[in-house]
């Protein structure tokens, strides 16, 4: 059922071809676009998600907005619009800035689509690099025999390359150092359950899934040696915004005396952000929360929340693993 | 669509009468039985759920064994069975011994249907009691304007009366000192977002129903003020089972520094058992996790863990809440 070379997405002949990541793991779904209001909406719909697959695939869709030449307008309408589409992520700001910098350096006559393109190739090769990096620096941590638990996905789904924290454990794994991963299902939309398992099943990793609310009786009875997550916005003193459930694994992580780490890449790094109580989190419709696929949990005029994200503060995090080395607490990101 | 007068279970004209929870809050289904294998079922199935209500409900089934007139063998195997249903629970435990000692006080010449019957309503009786009780010495804590989180489902619908820690809740909200109450959906069978949810808005108060993962986030942020839940079985130091997901909302009450209650019915306390080690935790099947209805959340040949339940160390427990008032650490239960 898994193919073998499955990716988040991939420019290939004009066109961003992407994983429709919300019909996972039931059907493996391309897309190809050459519209950037499509992906504009990929990325609100969840079909494409991950922080740096988020920023990927924004720089790649401000390209199409030049595919009738050179156009400043058509090229601040396609950004106004992608930064409009999920607030949290630190990465799409990254990306789009990327992209603003190679069009403000261009003339009117220059050929600004393969300008972008080539802009946008270069991102995504440098992330592909970046999680190799991170993979490496993380594995260092991991001891023979481990056990770990993650959260949502942080995997080559959730990315250009093969991935932050889920990268991390596969390249322990293949050091021969995990002992078994157990994944948070990361309710309401699954993203453990769904793509953290398709991508540990790809890999031949051995894991079991739990609800979120089994973590802390999972960590203590099965004796888990370390939580690692993936974050989507990591601010000066180190503050961490990743999905909601998290800053709860680094709490249970403290009471358990067990180290909690965070891998991201160092683009997810606001440094114009002093601490995680300014970044602004992204509260989606309480219909995530009681519906899956066409089944409702329960009567869905009952009142919910459903904030995206939750902040880590910084104390609790034992290390942020970048490509650029491990950091810890307490930290000073410049 | 809720009925002014729901209830869980209840003898009425020589049937046990009880509401078939998994098709809550979508219909409000009334089974009527006098067979003790389908309570067995009812509760082995969840259509009847909650410590008190499971307790309540074996004691009717093992009635109807002697409908034919005194059976020793009979009253066996009906015991024989309903113990084999749920392992965690100790008031399942407690109300087979009340009528085991019921029925070994009988001569075969005596009437053991209607000796047995009267224990049962006398256990249903003290059962409302203790309910009223509960509510009075918990409402007791609970100060003017509080925000207050729960877990799973602790109202009418687990007990024969008005349950235990919602029912705390709900005379705190009658005394004008309730401001919100945040639910813990429930993962996985959603008892939280289903039951509870369908209490609290038969009851008026306000509320939200949240995953249980965002419960840090919503500690923090909303300023939760305390948190509190039922048990399934305490021991005599005051350890704590109760649904899966409970130890980690009393860490989290620990990390924030606000109260961790339980609420329970003193025959939730096993004397026999020194501490929460010796709790045997009932591990329900993985088709729990991934499947809700008839829709599968994920492919369901991944593997998962679902423990149904967890233990809290009595040192998080901020107090223990019963009929005869409110305990708190250490505890010493004899």
């Amino acid at each position: 059922m898994i193919k073998t070379e499955y990716f988040s997405l991939k420019f290939i002949d004009k066109h961003l071809v992407f994983l429709d990541q919300t019909q996972l793991p039931f059907h493996e779904k391309y897309i190809q676009t050459t519209s950037y209001e499509r992906v504009a909406e990929a990325i609100e719909k969840l079909e494409i998600r991950g922080a740096p697959a988020i920023g990927l695939a924004a720089a790649y869709a401000v390209v199409f907005s030049q595919e009738n030449g050179y156009s400043k307008s058509a090229f601040n309408k396609a950004v106004g619009r992608l930064a409009k589409t999920r607030p949290t992520a630190v990465n799409l700001f990254w990306a789009l800035n990327s992209m603003q910098k190679v069009f403000a350096s261009l003339a009117p006559s220059e050929d600004s689509y393969s300008f972008l393109l080539h802009k946008a190739h270069s991102l995504y090769n440098d992330d592909v690099a970046m999680c190799d990096a991170i993979a490496v620096n993380g594995a260092s941590l991991i001891k023979k025999g481990s056990v770990v638990l993650t959260h949502c996905n942080t995997g080559r789904l959730a990315m250009g390359g093969g991935g932050t924290a889920l990268y991390v454990i596969k390249q322990a794994f293949d050091a021969g150092n995990i002992k078994h991963v157990f994944v948070d299902e990361t309710r309401p939309l699954l993203q453990g359950a769904r793509l953290t398992a398709f991508e540990l099943t790809h890999y031949g990793i051995p894991f079991s899934v739990i609800t979120d609310s089994m973590a802390a009786h999972i960590i203590k009875t099965e004796k888990v040696n370390l939580v690692i997550t993936g974050a989507d916005r990591i601010t000066s003193n180190g503050d961490s915004a990743n999905k909601i459930g998290t800053y709860s694994l680094a709490i249970l992580c403290k009471y358990h005396g067990i180290p909690f780490y965070i891998a991201a890449p160092s683009s997810t790094i606001d440094v114009a952000l002093p601490s995680g109580d300014k970044i602004v989190i992204e509260e989606r419709g309480a219909k995530e929360v009681f519906q899956i696929q066409n089944t409702l949990l329960t009567d869905s005029s009952f009142p919910a929340r459903n904030p995206s994200f939750d902040v880590t503060p910084s104390e609790l995090i034992t290390g942020i693993i970048t490509e650029s080395g491990v950091f810890d607490y307490p930290y000073k990101f410049v």
